[in-house]
């Protein structure tokens, strides 16, 4: 009565023999390491008498936020059934085992960037483990490591083995998109999904925020765009204290937090409490009462909009900020006789693509003025004639995506690579492989123009998502991304080996109470209890 | 930089509709009553003055087990915000509302069987509702529908409007089956999904409870199946005390549960437990080590199936059992010589589906003896020369299924029809119109033929589904199925009627914690909340 079982023996096969082995193998990071050398040689942890530390020569020390909290979260990481807390009073007469940790840089206050080294060193032996990094993040990234490299036996004991790890991610950009305006997602959930980034490296929170069904920011300086523009004035919006608890839940995972505020298209709830921002149509001569993208041919247009991003600029700290410019319908603009009008004065005959790219030019004036680096969606890029205006381009159409890339990345502007990650996208969800075998640098070019490919992005837009169904969506598949994106190309190309690899580690995003869904026929130890 | 926005304006345009119209709505049951009349009057309930009641004339009174037990959890559904429980000493000024009810039968200790009523008349008027019914499990019919009439003005109060309903299913077997071989699912997400589908009017749970991968159910007579063919012998099955859970929670609901041990394919994990039941696959003349489906053709085989289905039989009151026959391969049986050598004796000559045909006449002639209707998959009617050995064939192949049910039909068997409802299949999982368009009797028929279609089925095999994404896979996907089973076919063919009332059933759904996905675009005045 199964129409779909004997369609992947292959996988089968895996599973069963996966099944057998458990999860007490030890090779399991994912994503996998640069360099990961292993021995058989195991040490036992005990809660009682394990600690992490600061080394002498580190530039951080006690005190460090970042590393204090996370000294923290990875102890109860680490030891899911212990009772006692980090830090809590504990005697043991076992030998201590210590995490000693240095880093070059006391960034320990400071936000993630896109410059920021991930770059990490970890070596594992009798008695203690050293963990080596630049900075604060890279030193997040160690300890994620770590913590997946602990496991229990059947009698509940904690072992590590002795392991030697030079880690470092392939791309500086990786990135999961949400979208916060074709479904409200509680701020839960997008805590959630920051811990989740964390333990798979993901290190850029793009915060599709707005869009055309509500605006749920509260902007200090415009209220009523959330307070009339929401799904609801007061439960589905975000407040600044909210937004701040995103950016610092974000900081302190090393998770840079990227927000977008798509225009002059996907902006038709801004309208509701901005009068005058977006384009009235015409039909027949006359205003028929509905509106299409921002005005562009508005003076105030700009001066709200320089308002609005000044306060976003402030609010959020990266030094990126997302400016949109996709899917941008002309026929609004067309049917206006102002807009119309306008375009006549500028020179722009009849060609509205023109008249985008004067709004984008507009736009990018403002941000780059408040020292932003400005992202856009390709359709500006596409249809932009002056592209030296244009900082870092995201590629999101299907097709030839890699031709894209590459048209981006001879034009000397950066590039992230979001195509082939559409997770919310209906088709075959459990076919994680399709995420797994993408080859973002498979394209013709020189290294320079390979080196402009800053990342990649996995999508998850609200139309059909939202808290119920996010999290099985997006886990393990994102997984598949996550690795693609940090880890060294030629040692995971190969899907029958990285299946079991997953298969383990989506177990332990499960015990770690992340509702990722199965890849496949199988069991966890522990199961998700959730429900 | 999205793909699939624009594709469907329609529904977005209904959306945006509904979102004004919020939840005050009154005309939401779901599934559609077959006459429902509703007017603007409506009356105010005080969860303090609220109760249920028997009438003088009821069958059933006070200490009626599931009616007493549907009261409290009516009355927790209905207040959702109300901190007094159902029985609480309560005091106010206010005039009690009742709802009263009468039924014919005092079924109170009973199972719900193939032949319960499940018809009831409700009358909403001033004070009072008065439910009546020929079965309690009718009477749980209209207290649902009741409980969906109730809602809150914005300020919090509840309300219900002067409602006539007369209502019956459409069909008798409306089911869901889940599959607890393929992953294990807790009791508690089975206790929850029988909880989401009296919501939705279903009546029969389908359990596939073994199957190749791994064996769940705990023996009484047999305890090596579980100990050794379950993914993990403690944590990983069903006791009989977890079975007796859920045929009890069931119970309460007016819910049959249907279990299913499926032979002689798909039985993979039988063998682990029970040796010389699966067929030695030979190679080369040797036995390879591996084993095919259960062997007919040894004795020993129907003397274990008849102990363990006379225990089966007696742990599940239900009057039907499935018994599978699927997907039998025949590979393993052609390379044994010990069958190839029955299969002459027998004079089946080459013809393996006469042997797979004599094996499920023993298995049937099993469960027959114990009184049990049987259900098989469509294999064994295809296959099978005596037909009219059958009873009940479950048509769960795609293409022309409408060809199969009236095949079946035409042979005077009763059908169920699970093809056009695999949710968890790959594919478009948002698209729930493609599950709520389906004609079950759209087959050149007679009236008597049309009337041997006693339901249908939503299967949610396992390949892929766990207790992480079981929930919103199956709702409210599994509601357009529910709709279909249970109301008149006519007064629910419009997709774009339904879509609305959909929208505010999954609303209600998220209210009661039941994790249903979004059908597209929009908000809940409650979010879920669970991450």
């Amino acid at each position: 009565m199964h129409k779909g079982l004997q369609t992947r023996p292959n996988f089968y096969f895996i599973l069963l023999s996966i099944v057998q082995v458990g999860l007490n193998t030890v090779e399991a990071v994912w994503p996998l390491p640069q360099t990961f050398i292993s021995s058989s040689e195991q040490y036992r942890l005990n809660p009682q008498t394990f600690y992490f530390g600061y080394e002498m020569q580190s530039a951080a020390q006690p005190g460090c936020t970042v590393l204090d909290s996370a000294f923290k979260r990875y102890f109860s990481l680490i030891f899911l059934d212990s009772t006692s807390g980090y830090g809590a009073l504990r005697f043991s007469v076992d030998k201590p085992f210590g995490v000693e940790i240095s880093v070059d840089r006391d960034d320990c206050e400071g936000y993630p960037s896109e410059d920021s080294s991930e770059k990490y060193n970890l070596t594992v032996s009798a008695g203690r483990a050293s963990l080596n990094a630049q900075t604060v993040w890279g030193a997040l990234r160690g300890l994620e490591s770590f913590s997946q490299l602990v496991y229990q036996d059947d009698f509940g004991s904690y072992f590590v083995n002795k392991t030697e790890i030079e880690d470092f991610p392939r791309f500086q950009f990786r990135a999961i998109l949400l979208d916060t305006s074709r479904h409200y997602l509680p701020v839960q959930t997008i805590l959630k999904t920051l811990d989740a980034m964390a333990y798979n490296k993901f290190n850029v929170f793009h915060w599709h925020i707005v869009d055309d069904p509500s605006f749920p920011y509260q902007s200090r300086t415009f209220p009523d765009l959330s307070a009339k523009g929401a799904f609801h004035p007061m439960t589905h919006i975000y407040t600044q204290s909210d937004v701040r608890r995103v950016i610092s839940h974000g900081r302190l995972r090393g998770i840079r937090i990227l927000p977008e505020f798509d225009s002059p298209g996907h902006t038709k709830s801004w309208g509701k409490g901005q009068s005058d921002l977006l384009t009235p149509c015409y039909n027949g001569g006359i205003p028929s009462g509905t509106f299409g993208p921002i005005n562009p041919a508005l003076p105030s247009t700009y001066t709200f909009m320089a308002t609005l991003f000044k306060e976003v600029s402030s609010v959020f700290p990266d030094s990126y900020i997302h400016l949109g410019g996709d899917e941008v319908d002309f026929t609004c603009w067309r049917s206006n006789p102002d807009v119309r009008a306008f375009m006549q004065a500028m020179g722009f005959g009849g060609d509205f693509t023109k008249l985008e790219a004067f709004y984008m030019e507009n736009i990018m004036n403002i941000t780059s003025a408040l020292n932003k680096t400005n992202i856009v969606w390709q359709d500006v890029f596409d249809y932009h004639e002056r592209r030296s205006s244009l900082s870092v381009v995201e590629v999101w159409k299907e097709g030839c995506y890699l031709c894209e890339v590459r048209r981006v990345a001879k034009a000397g502007l950066k590039v992230i690579l979001a195509s082939p990650w559409y997770l919310d996208q209906p088709g075959p969800t459990h076919n994680w492989a399709r995420y797994y075998t993408v080859w973002p640098l498979a394209f013709k070019g020189t290294e320079e123009q390979k080196k402009l490919v800053i990342g990649g992005e996995v999508c998850m837009w609200g139309e059909y998502v939202d808290a119920t169904n996010l999290m099985p969506r997006l886990w393990p598949r994102a997984s598949a991304a996550a690795e693609r994106l940090w880890s060294d190309e030629q040692q995971t190309s190969n899907v029958d080996k990285a299946f079991p690899r997953l298969q383990e580690f989506r177990c332990k995003l499960l015990r770690r109470g992340i509702q990722a869904e199965p890849l496949f026929v199988g069991h966890c130890k522990h199961e998700y209890q959730g429900i």
